[in-house]
């Protein structure tokens, strides 16, 4: 056997059980009763034993009930689906809507897979711009004009933005969007399942949401909720196959990951109700970080546990220990810490949502000790460097 | 909380442990090396933990030695990668090499999602009919006049079929290819992990896998290869985003059913060598079946463990006893035997992949009780009726 088939026999995750603060992971985190589901249902196909021809119609395990009266309700839509992510579903929806050359609207802070599925779909994107540094905002007012020159078959707001956190206007958009009659895509990826979003309330005529990045499930998996009048576009079915959506090539997410989203979905619709303590969590946690020189980036005060933090000093140690970029993740990692992109250095992207105050006051206090650490350390090494030379 | 939301609190799999003969379900159960895994990696993003920006790159875990190394030199192409499942990567390489209101040749005996792909890029289908009841062969010599009239983007075979478990001469298909010149994709939802394929020696441009049908995966999730001379058009990358497959939305299977794929793919590629040995099985079983008086459809003899057998006996007990159609789902259920889909009784689509003979005895034993037991209920219940009127 070689070596490569051989380390495919033990694969194992060298993350586990330490304090976890990486932003695409935090809100992905299983649930227990959704960690058992996962090894009842783990065979390939196993969600499918009664299914006569639907996914969204299962009975047994009740997937009909979660996608047709459970979502809606949790989404504040007319009509829900699954999806395997946010990406596919904006890929769905442009694709439903849009024809190659029409255009659409999104937010300059927009995820790479917004772009990505436009190309796939051949449209052209216009980005509404962000305010400048440090807070990157979106003034959803700037879409207007973007809208009355080019038509857009769609617009589309990131609520809030992967990067940076910002949570923009989106219900202020949502009467724009009424006003031009142009629908409107809210990306809740990093909402839908952390904090209350109705669809409804906010006036969007789509809802993404992702199962593995904020509802506590295994990926791939993602839902996507929508107005009724959208439903004979986005979810047509086919000509010879009457019961199968196109846009679904007949159904999605046929597997566990489904089975891990049903299985956290009474905590993930309860700990939306905590909303307000993550957002205060997050505050202190930035707070504190800029306590010790960093500097947060995006909207303050912040309202998202996505946080954007300067580090120049880890940057600067950087420079100057063997380890490089990497002496940060090493730190860290041997503290029982697991966030920061191994390598990266210069502005850290972390998120608060999944560890207590508690273990974020020992983040806090191991960032302390490294800088502390390494400013001697670092005096001491390029003395070494000195005498070397 | 409602009683749906209570149900979402406890899910459980009816059919644990059973002798399970369901075609969908053979090849996907989990090896014990991709159970673990799926607890390990259980939680959403977990296999991104070290992505530098594309899913197939990634060194740990080694999907990048899987996807670059192992995978080509086992689908026996230039280049792989991942997808959703079978269905998504049919839709990736049609929506890659031709336009809406563009032709495709497929065989009569395709999955539905080849259409349902082929309809969501918007195409004309042409399906290459089979030969009459009861072995519904495909004759690829059938695709010649289809290629010269219609001049196709590309030409389809399923192999085998879902339906007969049919395995037409997919090489004398890739010699037409080649003579044609047009681009020749091999639907191996389920022969990829089952029995041995390789897309060179069968002279196809693109082989499709399925990781939860045929590969002992969790779905969804899938594989692709093709020759590198389509590299371009189908893994394009975003003209924004370099690193990023515009088909692939960036990344794909970025959850826990890619480790099984990876954890069950030692296991996996050491039982296609054994496929000889499933055959055999295959072929005994189905004639014991009709040794019970049932006829099995398709090819004969038979090549594959996807069988399609008619069982007018127990079409006919249905039709007297309370439970109709699901008489049959309730006998093999209290045997412990999990496969023909619940209610239906006239044709059962079986496969052995998984049971072994003392297995498939066992169950050609109970068809033989159930089958006795009825043929007194029958006439008792019948009785029954007419003494009640």
């Amino acid at each position: 056997m070689s070596k490569l088939l051989q380390k495919l026999t033990r694969l194992h995750k060298s993350h586990k059980d330490l304090i976890n603060i990486m932003p695409l992971q935090t809100g992905g985190i299983l649930s227990d009763a959704a960690r058992e589901a996962l090894i009842e249902f783990g065979d390939g196909y196993s969600v499918c034993d009664f299914c006569l021809g639907s996914l969204c119609n299962i009975a047994n395990p009740p997937v009909r009930g979660f996608v047709h009266e459970l979502l809606p309700e949790f989404l504040g839509c007319e009509v829900a689906t699954l999806t395997y992510g946010a990406r596919d579903a904006m890929f769905m929806v442009m694709h439903s809507l849009a024809e190659p050359g029409d255009s659409i609207i999104v937010d300059a802070n927009r995820h790479y897979t917004t772009i990505v599925a436009a190309e796939r779909v051949g449209l052209n994107v216009f980005e509404v711009p962000h305010s400048d540094y440090p807070e990157f905002r979106i003034d959803v007012n700037d879409y207007v004009p973007f809208i009355e020159k080019h038509n857009p078959k769609l617009i589309l707001l990131t609520y809030p933005d992967g990067n940076h956190g910002n949570l923009a206007d989106a219900t202020r958009l949502g009467e724009i969007a009424q006003e031009y009659d142009v629908p409107y895509v809210l990306n809740g990826a990093y909402s839908v399942g952390r904090m209350p979003v109705k669809m409804n309330d906010i006036g969007a005529d789509f809802l993404v949401g992702s199962g593995h990045k904020s509802m506590a499930s295994a990926g791939p998996c993602g839902v996507l909720g929508m107005k009724r009048k959208w439903e004979g576009a986005v979810l047509r079915k086919s000509k010879i196959y009457s019961n199968k959506e196109i846009e679904l090539l007949g159904c999605t997410v046929r597997g566990v990951p489904l089975i891990t989203l049903m299985a956290s979905f009474p905590c993930v619709k309860e700990r939306v109700n905590y909303w307000d303590k993550q957002v205060a969590k997050a505050q202190w946690f930035s707070g504190e970080l800029e306590k010790l020189g960093f500097k947060q980036l995006g909207e303050k005060p912040h309202r998202h546990d996505l946080l954007h933090i300067e580090t120049p000093m880890f940057y600067d140690i950087s420079k100057h220990v063997r380890e490089r970029g990497y002496f940060l993740y090493e730190e860290l990692k041997h503290r029982g810490i697991w966030g920061p992109q191994p390598g990266i250095t210069k502005a850290l992207k972390l998120s608060s949502f999944a560890a207590d105050e508690e273990q974020l006051a020992f983040v806090i206090d191991s960032f302390k000790t490294i800088l502390s650490k390494y400013s001697s350390y670092k005096v001491a090494q390029r003395w070494g460097k000195e005498q070397a030379a």
